[in-house]
């Protein structure tokens, strides 16, 4: 198909695709003229996907570029999952410190208080983890609001997030073509993150709604 | 505490502390001189939320303005855990339709799984709720990439959004002064969905490493 009709098909503009192509995201169509090309169902599907992971997913063009990459150089299920699972961006960058003067051993709370949830939950992943790394950085942050986890609680989510992530993994299995299986492991790693995110918002409504009716012994229920 | 105080004590650079005060976030300190003014400890921990809140939290300055505001018009508790769900950001806002042709049917069927699963889990919010609203657009996203959640999968998913909700909604509780008690769950519902996201990630990497080792039979379990 022409570049016209891929745009259609997509809902991509003309000159998105061609932002895509030049900063090759999106490989290039078989030449039919000078400056003619034919494009195939793979290069739709490759659309959908670009579009997906900047809108829905967040990423930035060179956070896709790096996680397509990483997709097609996939040789095996497993190198593709972890491959994946290391390319994409983590929620929170492990920052340089600020120049705060409490901060002196905050680093080492955090840090602590990540490898005994690793220890307690089993889980194995090595200090060099942008996810440790990440997740180090973020209850350093919370630490200095003074809005640190209560002893439990973070495992308690751990634990959850642990079960959300088996159903992740049963999602991106059963597929025999690492780039195919590749591709599938973004959408769920990635794509589908913000899902979970609204699942969990639309549950704290419901449950914010059932304490205001109860407040209201049966009155209006609307959060406000 | 004059500002430069105020900097060193949170971090936070005077120029945007001065950024801050122009844009309301942050309340005006107590004038001593033309051009002098007295910050108390009340600054310090509002600053420390605004920044959280613009880093971690990931919002704009005016979603963190409409965020505060919802916090200091809190009048009782339950107004004030209604109005903190509500004011925060959606993770996928809602897009207009895209023009694609194929899109015609999308929206009725996103909507149709979302109506369902909220019966299915007795889940109380209305179809103009913000939560619902964004949680149609990513299904419909998911669709137009042909990777929609099988029977049974979102269902699975929210159960356990179900359960995070739960633990938030007890971190949130237990403050009788709603100020306080909307502050607390600005830090619990904004500021700390990236570090599920983080958990869900590390949980992620771990049986994807378990899965290497496994297909390398006690070999090297680095994921790449």
């Amino acid at each position: 198909m022409k570049i016209s009709e891929l745009s259609r098909r997509t809902g991509v503009p003309v000159a998105s695709i061609k932002y895509f192509l030049r900063q090759g995201l999106l490989p290039a169509g078989r030449a039919t003229a000078a400056t003619l090309a034919e494009y195939g169902e793979e290069h739709a599907q490759r659309l959908r996907l670009i579009k997906a992971l900047t809108t829905l997913g967040g990423l930035s063009i060179a956070a896709t570029r790096e996680v397509l990459g990483a997709v097609d150089q996939a040789h095996s299920s497993e190198s593709a999952l972890g491959a994946v699972s290391y390319a994409l961006p983590v929620p929170v960058a492990a920052q340089g410190a600020a120049g705060q003067e409490e901060e002196a051993g905050a680093d080492a709370t955090a840090g602590a208080e990540v490898a005994g949830l690793l220890t307690e939950l089993d889980w194995q992943a090595p200090v060099t983890s942008p996810h440790v790394k990440g997740l180090t950085a973020a209850l350093e942050e919370l630490r200095r609001l003074d809005a640190q986890y209560a002893p439990g609680e973070l495992a308690a989510y751990a634990r959850l997030a642990e079960s959300v992530a088996r159903l992740d993994l049963e999602r991106a299995a059963g597929l025999d073509d690492p780039v195919a299986l590749a591709e599938r492991a973004v959408i769920v790693f990635a794509i589908c993150a913000p899902v979970f995110e609204l699942l969990r918002r639309l549950a704290q409504e419901d449950q914010v709604r059932r304490r205001v009716a109860g407040a209201a012994r049966g009155g209006d229920a609307a959060p406000r």
